[in-house]
């Protein structure tokens, strides 16, 4: 079965291939989308590795080379991004050669980067493994942190193809199923209001969901995140759209340190944000109750940590790389399915911060 | 007076602005160029600083931001990369800024790395300030050095403009304008024969010169890189022939250590070597004699460092980025203005080298 959906990016068309068990045929994948291919790098996270590397290794007819990148966001560093190109070269990896990323987004995003600078960019292959990465390993975007904020370094650079075998979650922690299933809201709430009542019907708690239906809500996430990257590959338009809680979800994540909450934690309360703010500013009416019952259904904290002090969070959000000379951006939504990037005025966002208890 | 040339690339078509004190007009150039810029940085050769910087930054409305990087290929390195990226981040560029190196090929593939990256790609200017960057500043390669090689990790990112002020040369030791004319006598012999004669002509020495014709002799030498590079940005094909001279040379440079050549004088060596290759496989007949006094006139070694092993040179050669699989590679010429890339037998290669009494 499974399904494959196809991306028009400025560099190539590339598939994404959506199935049960593809993890078995990812040689022959490989080799259907980088013709004439020479030595493949496998950069696989550890934890993924330990389930799924044999299964991919073995589909190969040659075996590929291995990297293991250690779990966490930790490893988007430059320390480990030198010691990934440091192995495609003693690897003997040349212009013709392909990096496979296997794992998360962390793994997407630095395998990614390093593909994508490797002697000026060679082919790059997403094979991801966790529900958060059907958002990550579609559209190109790759990079690593700097001390300064995430994502502040790195490239666009679209994989050669995107191999997703949903399988692979059978051996994600709840917790990170609840990282990725925010983005999935994300994509219904800025896509219209029937797919989030599919959500609502479909979706009564993380660990119940019904394997059958996870092949067709990956599809339907990603054709959202898909669509929109065609339009816009270099964010200079409705790309941004997708930062919806963003804004404020990165902030968080920073602020609170990386690993303290998951991003989708992060972007999760940073989506009710936006929704309040966009019920302030736009007198927009949205389904905010519904929302804020989902998340809590899901298991996500709504509520901003205590601890957090107003003038810190606003400071990162001013130099969030949306920001644009320090203004505060956030994208709000008229209605379900009509979003728009505003820029807010800081008393707004202090306001609504304020009535969160924060000081 | 002065010449400007566009160039086509993937992303945007630019200008070459060649003038003798166009970096009087460098802002306004700039403002042209990145209309609605916010922030810009001027990444700065630490010599070129020294002598020129001031009128760069007079010629903006608003005092850019500094920074110096230290002179020499050393600064091609991972930490200079990363340091140039925290300044430019505590300096408070965003997406929307520009970055101008103002140096030489070490700046410009430095600081367009750094423009490539920062913030996935801003806006970068190059103003070249030596005879050599007249080929790295256009086409938009970018990148810094690994231990295994040069230019081992970058990426292709065209410039928004080149800004070129010749009266910058008046500043250089004859050593570099050498190092640099290795690549004006290259774009001679791989575009035509009427070119290499008016070379002949008019460069009796490097620094008798005619400054009046400086402005013609880098208008013409850059038009060759030029339209090479709008035909095949990625070198998937002739942007290839521009790396004649430059197998042996690259391999030359690294095994004497960088810094004990120039680029220039190695490139040299390289081509009279590709010439005699040239002349063994494709049976071609080049004004090889000729290249060898013009060479030896304008002061440069035309034989290989007998210190140097045979051995150690071709396996350098093999993990030249231009090399598949591990075979030797070099651009031959059929005649001047046929370059082609061939593959060429270890043997052919071992044997010349040992005919230059290397062992």
């Amino acid at each position: 079965m499974g399904h494959t959906l196809e991306v028009r990016a400025e560099a190539r068309t590339y598939p994404i291939h959506i199935e049960g068990g593809v993890r078995h045929r990812v040689g022959s994948l490989v080799n259907a989308s980088v013709p004439g291919h020479s030595r493949v790098l496998i950069a696989a996270d550890e934890h993924a590795a330990s389930h799924y590397l044999e299964d991919i290794a073995a589909s190969f007819a040659e075996r590929p080379d291995i990297y293991i990148i250690p779990s966490g966001e930790e490893s988007k560093s430059q320390e480990e991004y030198f010691r990934l190109l440091t192995a495609a070269l003693e690897a003997g990896l040349d212009r013709k050669s392909v990096i496979c990323a296997l794992g998360g987004g962390v793994t997407g995003d630095l395998a990614g980067f390093a593909a994508a600078t490797f002697m000026r960019g060679i082919s790059f292959v997403q094979i991801p493994t966790t529900l958060l990465a059907h958002d990550s390993s579609v559209g190109g975007k790759t990079g690593i942190n700097h001390a300064a904020g995430k994502n502040l370094i790195g490239s666009f650079h679209a994989p050669s193809a995107v191999i997703y075998d949903p399988e692979t979650f059978e051996t994600l922690p709840e917790r990170e199923l609840r990282s990725g299933f925010a983005e999935v809201i994300k994509h219904a709430w800025i896509s219209g209001d029937s797919w989030f009542s599919w959500l609502d019907q479909f979706v009564p708690s993380l660990t119940k969901f019904p394997k059958s239906k996870m092949e067709e809500l990956l599809s339907a996430s990603i054709q959202v995140k898909a669509r929109i990257v065609e339009e816009d590959e270099r964010e200079k338009g409705k790309r941004a759209f997708l930062n919806f809680g963003h804004t404020l979800g990165h902030a968080l994540e920073s602020a609170a340190g990386y690993g303290r909450f998951t991003h989708g934690e992060a972007v999760a309360v940073g989506m009710l944000f936006a929704a309040e703010l966009s019920r302030n500013i736009l007198k927009a009416d949205l389904p905010i109750h519904e929302l804020k019952q989902m998340l809590t259904r899901l298991g996500y904290t709504t509520e901003i940590d205590k601890h957090l002090r107003i003038d810190d969070l606003i400071r990162r959000m001013r130099i969030d790389k949306k920001a644009a000379d320090g203004t505060l951006r956030f994208v709000l939504l008229h209605e379900l399915g009509r979003p728009e990037l505003c820029t807010v005025p800081e008393e707004e966002v202090r306001k609504l911060l304020e009535k969160e208890g924060l000081t």
